[in-house]
């Protein structure tokens, strides 16, 4: 009972553990991510479409369900860019912005996210993720930076404007251009120039001053939080707000609600698939983020436990008054990068954003939203990078087509119509790939046991025997190509009598591939030529033997090629 | 240009070689396939819904056509049972049965069909085929033979049913069961025993006779022409038709129409999915045939050529007032049997079939339905074949699975939703499969340069090192499971240096995967492990040389496991 207990309940391997150090070291974690977690939390809530209390519940007892159930000691769950843009997204279809029925759909997508993530972790159905490749990935994301950031232009230039595409989104923009309050535009690109001038500027400033690494990158993490002092002092010193600048406003001082996400079956079916997406998507973003911080310390992540804590994370944001969330990639590193050590650090800055969410909410009545918009560009337009166009180009140019696809249907299309092509197209591309597998004709390297490719290497061949190497397993999408290719170069050469299949590189013969070597060794008969195979795995030749194949085989089955040409040589029929 | 002229009309091939024995041989052939298609292509059109003679004019464009430009020197194209459910299947849902409509909508159902085997032919496209596996295939070949059969007891009974998967067929054929006409039955019913005691009974009689093998299978196929003119001469003398037998009744005397398909946008949006699935379905079963037959005579066939080959035969069923048409298995036997040398058989037997079509039709004035429905049920419950339940259950489970769900599925909802059911399925199945492949750990067997699975044999390892062998190509759907597999081997175990990955069976490493190896190198390096890799192929060698992955992996690329092994052991770090 006591393993399975600490496998899906990870805080009693290292709560056990827990001593002074630890909680020294997360404190201090957790109270440089609270700092860093206000404006993003808000912000995000913003992206989302959501009211910005909702960006700080979303972060509160997500992370506290994380502690519990996740097997990352420095993850940060919470609202994250894509995410919030999906649920955006996904939302903006079915109710209207602003309106209860928005947040209310918000928490059933959050609660239905969950159990999605839920049920996958206790099925281990982890593995669906896969499918996600990264060029699909990498030109999502990129493309979702676009989208996000050119989202957040109308908060910059204070006008309306609505979309979920790059198209829709800029024809709103241009359509409401004139519209534009100069004094919002102005803080916005202020802001902007500010945060961007934190990250390029002031780090390498910072470096050259002394500072560590470390420290200079948790300074820099907290630029968003010196702007969102500075503007909101501006607004309100100036009075700003009644020239038209659009502000937070009031936002209830309370701690997270417990909220009751709406469970109609019309509702659910059309979140459903946004719902899987966000699931799938979210992990994905965890887990990698997850892996690469653990790697670091030579600790194990167990995706399908991430699963369980995610999902667990998901349905607390749904009883709280938040939306989908998952773990991000810069609040997770600052978190790591601050010394946290184990999974309280999270518990700590969800104490913190509920100290901030009870005592702090007045004091960001006059935070203009474009400050936040702001913080949200500069944070995502990192994300964007285009040079997975190139490498992908260089590598692979199936990889190149996948992600070229998504990221062009992504803008064109929206978030979800473009992640979906992108994956429908990497499995199409792999299938067509192995359809059509190489085939080299082998001739045996002079003085040795090897074969080699008769096109790239000066090989000894017999005319009466054709040896082919398969470079691929066997399966039903290239089992007809075999067939083929053995057909047409035996039709028209009379000199063949033995065809020796070399099987080195076949790990999987399936039914269908059986029934065509069937075939390939029923066509060759007719002929009178004989079919041999050499090199069979052992998998394979298990499989094989529980089949009739092997005693119909008009050849034999040899070890090695070398064996087997030296006795077709030998005895020619 | 010469070449190519000859690739697209194969007839300049074997027409300039055309001789006084060939000659004969196909006019014998054309005879006895021209006796054994008249009740065939009757039975087809009524199974396809459509008036008797359709089938006639189904058979004589398209055959010419086929003779022109398909490459197979015995195939009979025609309408098939399998296509003809399906055409009857697809038309059903759109418009209503017997209305000139469902004749025209017939005729752009084949028009369709046959541009997107022409398409598929000129952008060599047949690969898409290959995504029909063999058990799905059997699967959907045995469900439909059940549905087909079922669809004809209601001629057999002489009462009315609809429906288009076993459940409705069922509940239709129950409900109606009151209203059957007695002497409809007994002609149905001694018609189909008839058919079955030809097949079961008479074959065995004949070898027992002394008769040769394929003389024998002539006289068995031309069975249903026996029972034709028995049956019709009984309804006639016997004034049955005045009792209530349906009869096929007035039939024009006429050369095949010219038709013009409608080409209505709505109509063409309904047909278009049907007519993929028919193109891709009648074109498995043809390409097998064809393949079949050409390995008997050591000739070539070239499937993109069919696929042109079939489209033109489809267009001249469209101009001509027939319906979807393919190669099909027991005609183009017959005419193998009967001694066809070329694709003039096929045309004489348009000719023969012309002839009927212009004369003899009055003389079938008085065939009862009964008896057509009885020549279809013996001929599609000779397609029905369980045994492949039990060879895909013995073989691999994941077949199996494919294969149940093909059947199940079809008799459920259906010929279109079975299919396209058991094609999905396939693909997820196999990309689960490959998405956990085979990862052993190997060790040297002692005394040799081998490396085996340290579970499986006696072999030597060292704790500073890890070999891994992955038995599959690297690609997105299983580059994180290797990262998995990595990271939990390596992160418990302190002892570990250096982990060789053995590459002998990986055939692809696509950008997810490279993306991987980089993680993996990444996160090795942070715990002080090197990674390196031995028995890397050429191409995918090749590959990697163009990302910068190998000047980033911390350890080495080996020729052989053996020097990999032998290096890292002589100096440890």
């Amino acid at each position: 009972m006591k393993p399975d207990m600490t496998r899906y309940f990870p805080i009693l391997t290292w709560g056990r553990e827990y001593n002074r150090f630890a909680l020294s070291s997360d404190l201090v974690a957790a109270l440089i991510v609270t700092i860093m977690l206000i404006p993003q939390s808000l912000a995000y809530a913003l992206l989302a479409g959501l009211p910005p209390e909702a960006g700080l519940y979303a972060s509160i007892a997500p992370i506290m369900l994380y502690a519990v159930f996740g097997t990352s000691r420095a993850l940060a769950v919470g609202p994250v860019a894509v995410v919030s843009l999906m649920t955006a997204a996904a939302l903006s279809n079915i109710v209207e912005q602003g309106t209860m029925g928005y947040a209310v759909a918000a928490l059933s997508l959050a609660a239905l996210s969950g159990v999605i993530l839920l049920v996958m972790g206790l099925f281990r159905l982890g593995f669906v993720a896969n499918f996600l490749s990264h060029p699909v990935i990498a030109g999502f994301i990129t493309a979702s930076g676009i989208i996000i950031a050119a989202s957040q232009l109308k908060h910059i230039l204070g006008i309306n404007a609505e979309g979920h595409n790059l198209l829709s989104l800029t024809l709103s923009l241009v359509e409401h251009l004139s519209e534009t309050n100069w004094i919002t535009a102005l803080i916005g690109i202020l802001a902007t120039g500010f945060l961007f001038w934190v990250r390029k500027g002031l780090k390498p400033l910072l470096m050259r001053l002394g500072l560590g690494g470390g420290l200079t990158d948790v300074l820099v993490k907290t630029g968003p939080v010196a702007i969102v002092v500075a503007t909101t002092a501006a607004v309100w010193v100036l009075g700003l707000a009644d020239k038209g600048v659009k502000i937070v406003g009031e936002v209830p001082q309370s701690l997270p609600p417990l909220t009751l996400p709406s469970f109609s079956p019309a509702l659910l079916g059309q979140l459903i698939v946004p719902a899987f997406l966000i699931s799938i998507i979210g992990f994905v973003e965890s887990i990698s983020v997850a892996q690469t911080l653990a790697a670091k310390k030579r600790q194990r992540i167990d995706p399908d436990q991430e699963l369980i804590g995610l999902g667990a994370a998901n349905i607390g944001a749904a009883l709280t008054g938040g939306f989908p969330v998952t773990g991000g990639f810069s609040r997770s590193v600052v978190n790591f990068d601050a010394g946290a050590e184990t999974p309280a650090a999270g518990a700590f800055t969800a104490v913190g954003l509920a100290i901030a969410a009870l005592a702090l909410t007045p004091l960001i009545f006059f935070l203009p939203k474009a400050t936040l918009a702001a913080t949200i560009i500069v944070a995502v337009l990192s994300l964007v990078d285009f040079s997975i166009l190139r490498r992908s180009w260089t590598y692979s140019k199936a990889d190149f087509t996948a992600v070229l696809a998504t990221i062009l249907l992504t803008l064109a299309l929206g978030v979800e119509a473009g992640v979906s092509a992108g994956v429908g197209l990497s499995v199409l591309l792999h299938l067509y790939k192995s359809s059509k597998p190489h085939i080299a004709e082998v001739g045996q390297v002079p003085g040795t046991e090897h074969y080699r490719n008769i096109l790239r290497h000066d090989v000894i061949t017999d005319p009466a025997v054709v040896s082919l190497r398969v470079d691929e397993s066997l399966y039903f999408a290239n089992a007809r190509y075999l067939e083929d290719k053995i057909q047409n170069r035996v039709a028209g050469d009379k000199a063949v009598r033995h065809v020796i299949l070399q099987c080195s590189a076949i790990n999987e013969i399936d039914l269908s591939a059986l029934e065509s070597l069937e075939a390939i060794n029923d066509r060759l008969r007719e002929m009178g030529v004989q079919l041999h195979l050499s090199e069979v795995k052992g998998p394979v030749m298990d499989r094989l033997k529980r089949a009739h194949f092997l005693s119909e085989l008009t050849g034999k089955v040899y070890l090695s090629q070398f064996e087997a040409a030296q006795d077709l040589l030998k005895c020619p029929n």
